[in-house]
């Protein structure tokens, strides 16, 4: 390869493709689950890529795990026990622990080979994985979210991959169900849902399934996110209760820095566009 | 071409790509000032290209379009007289005279091929070409601006191509000298400006420039945009007064229905994120 090479990703269900400038690969590995591979960009730092998809950019992750994480702990009155469905880049973990609430962090990847390069080329993303507060298994997180004890967990949250392959499992009626008994009554569930702009299908599926699980509220927040299709991507809150209390000042006062959420971003994704609400019957 | 084929713009100041899937090359013409090509695709519709780089698809013109003018035009106390420097898709057009109380609208494009195109593959957006409060020229924005009646209009939208090749004057003093001589003194101009996420500089030195001229409040609104690069935009709004006063009830009664901006899309742009809002000294 060359100083010129171009990394694109072609998504199929969408017809658009995003695509870095690269000097070199890294390294690429081929777990029992996926094809991993890292590559160091002209402008983005390292990216890691599952199976072809943009999973990671040194510079731009912070949009979504920022946005993974604290949207929902600061709508849950008091989050003490989270549990990280996926996740495997550690970058969700370290966002979660930023809150001192926080008791225990659980992050159940089913692949050790992303952890691996994540802690390798995306160090910064691994800095809280000693905390004592945390909990990182190798394991299947759909075995392990349906043998949660019974209300035993705050948030959950789904950092998965697309729908397809390892993580396809992630998004049905049965694994919700099973994350819906995890959770106490005012436990909280986030999922990764894919963009508002192109795949507002698959969010309406998504919301159906959590819906025949028992979920009764629902909360679409979309952010920017360059390195994935689109680059507008979007999370799902869904809770047992009736609508979302965002403990706003909580959110003013926080004792972290972010880049990107703030209470008012948070404010201003909660009100969709008139495209998506339609689209969503919200 | 197949139907497997994919369009790449390689957008390199921030080393990264965005594409479409394509179906086939429907128009092509080299302009005095550029090159236009016209691309089918499968999921995007119609897509424009200048000089290879992406104007509009059909899908997604409607985030830039709408937040190039409706922004400015409820910021803005009683925008009676508009002037749209580029624009020549018509899009942003079609948007201003949305509102009833805009008396007068002129576009001016350098370029007539842009419009032409526009007519022929993108109908939609020139459907308010006909409106009698519609001024349709083919002439350089530099020298329109420079020849205005001085405090004769009340918004300047400047909605070019990137700040290269025929837009570059679009981003300097002069320019910005004549917009400011030629508003009110409560006008506003309102620029497209780029990737908030990677030409945050590009941000900087055009409000700087802005400043030089005379302006001296500036509002940055970032915005999705799929089809440009990062996937994440922005316009810049600049006025001669101190602050800027958003007229939100009257946003949020706007007689005329949006896909994307609302009252709350707006306040909630407003507020930037902390790594934007640190790099622009907001």
């Amino acid at each position: 390869m060359t100083a010129s090479d171009w990394l694109h990703e072609r998504f199929e269900p969408a017809g658009s493709a995003i695509g870095f400038r690269i000097t070199r690969k890294l390294d690429e590995v081929q777990s029992p689950f996926q094809k991993i591979e890292i590559y160091e960009s002209t402008d983005w730092g390292n990216v890691m890529l599952i199976d072809g998809a943009m999973m990671v950019t040194t510079r731009d992750n912070f949009l979504y795990h920022e946005m993974m994480s604290h949207p929902a702990l600061f709508t849950h009155p008091d989050p003490k026990q989270v549990v990280i469905i996926g996740g495997g880049d550690c970058g969700t973990l370290r966002e979660v622990l930023r809150h001192p609430g926080v008791e225990r962090a659980v992050q159940c990847d089913i692949d050790e080979q992303v952890t691996r390069m994540a802690e390798k080329y995306f160090p910064e993303l691994c800095e809280s994985n000693d905390d004592p507060r945390a909990e990182i298994l190798f394991d299947d997180g759909i075995a392990y979210m349906a043998n949660c004890a019974p209300g035993s967990l705050d948030v959950v949250i789904v950092d998965s991959t697309d729908p397809v392959g390892p993580a396809e499992g992630l998004f049905n009626k049965a694994f919700f169900e099973s994350c819906f008994r995890a959770l106490k009554d005012d436990g909280i569930l986030v999922q990764q849902s894919e963009s508002p702009l192109v795949l507002l299908d698959l969010i309406k599926a998504m919301r159906a399934e959590m819906g025949k699980a028992g979920f009764t509220s629902f909360q679409t927040l979309p952010f920017p996110q360059p390195c994935y299709p689109t680059g507008w991507w979007s999370c799902t809150l869904a809770r047992k209760g009736q609508g979302f209390e965002f403990r706003e000042a909580d959110a003013r006062a926080r004792p972290f820095e972010t880049l990107y959420y703030t209470a008012e971003i948070h404010k201003g994704a909660q009100s969709l566009p008139p495209f998506v609400a339609k689209a969503l019957g919200d």
